[in-house]
């Protein structure tokens, strides 16, 4: 369902009385657009397919022991808003963010024909951005600190659940053993590294083209899971 | 500051319609306090010392992998649900929450005096409230897999940096060597235990007389740290 509602400018602000604004996942779409799945209600919740995208900043915990306040955040915010634009430029939307990670979820609530691809795409971006970023701040900052940080993204499409699983916040999310499986992936790739599932990869053939590939042991996990290695640092 | 706003019941209408409603954060405060912070605009940030709590499922990786999903989100929601309302009783705010885990904070924006024992005992009303929530779910459903669930719990009190570390969502987080500290803490905390810090001991000693210590090695930390185990599985 697509309804021209602005979003922005004044002709928005009859709209943003009633509380229909800008998503905070995604500004491209309204709130409305954010909660219109039609069969989801509180305690309800409907299985989708979506590739999911974890992100974070490898060597946070570290810095955050040593580093100045005011130049960690300068780094938390970079990485959000570096981060947040790859993933609007495919059509993902940030489903969460927290301290140094974020979530994103392609093909809910917008659809995505090949959102294997988008996520993966959008991965790239996240690299390439926060690289940029990272260099600017190193330059102005502790040089030192920031050159060796870098981010590591997990990318994996799967079977997902989506709902508002509390009972006092109205805000979506998605479960399931597919977004574990991608934080999981995502906490073993290095700085630089993005690491595709193989369900993602064989969805996304050419974006993972001649990359190499990594058998890898997940916590909670069961078996090995061979991952694709798209390394950005190199 | 403390003023009179009905957050609940008919009166609440008017202030609704200017968005000033019940903080989804915790619903004792609105969202007035919630952002009342005085010195913090966007892209700015405060020093506070708080104590964080983080907690989350123990085995739930394993068992998303496997569980059937309406299960999986009933035992979510009973998660979620159990872990705030001890957090409110307590005076913190629910923060984060990201899949089967959450942040919490004490100390901001509402002022606790003995912050630190405000939050161990919520972390002891987190582990009581959701071992009867996860035994009347195991009743109900797969009680093999349910059985072997718990919730670990970790606490520690410092200095954070309270913030919108974001350029498009208006929602403070703290951020800082404390809060990771915390998410450490907690994922070394087995099923119904509590690893609260040698800080938050300190602050709180009533509370963890008489328990075991424990050295932990943890991720990104140089130093080997000193955590009391509070073990309400016993």
């Amino acid at each position: 369902m697509r309804v021209p509602i602005p979003i922005r400018g004044p002709l928005a602000f009859p709209f943003r009385v009633c509380g229909v604004t800008q998503s905070k996942m995604n500004p491209n779409i309204c709130t409305i657009c954010e909660r219109s799945f039609r069969f989801v209600k509180k305690q309800r919740h409907i299985s989708a397919t979506a590739t999911i995208l974890f992100a974070d900043i490898r060597g946070y915990t570290a810095l955050s022991e040593r580093m100045d306040p005011v130049v960690l955040s300068e780094i938390v915010s970079a990485f959000h808003g570096q981060c947040a634009q790859a993933i609007w430029d495919n059509d993902g939307i940030v489903n969460k963010q927290m301290g140094d990670g974020l979530m994103a979820i392609f093909n809910f609530p917008i659809k995505i024909e090949h959102h294997a691809s988008a996520a993966v795409t959008a991965a790239i971006g996240i690299q390439r951005h926060c690289a940029v970023a990272l260099t600017d701040l190193a330059s102005r900052h502790d040089k030192l600190a920031i050159d060796g940080l870098g981010v590591g993204v997990g990318v994996h499409t799967g079977q997902v659940e989506i709902g508002e699983f509390s009972t006092f916040r109205s805000e979506f999310t998605a479960i399931g053993g597919a977004v574990n499986m991608t934080a999981r992936l995502e906490s073993q790739a290095a700085a630089g590294e993005i690491l595709v599932s193989a369900e993602t990869a064989a969805a996304a053939p050419d974006l993972v083209a001649g990359t190499t590939t990594r058998t890898l042991t997940l916590k909670g996990i069961e078996h090995p899971v061979l991952a694709h290695v798209l390394n950005t640092a190199h």
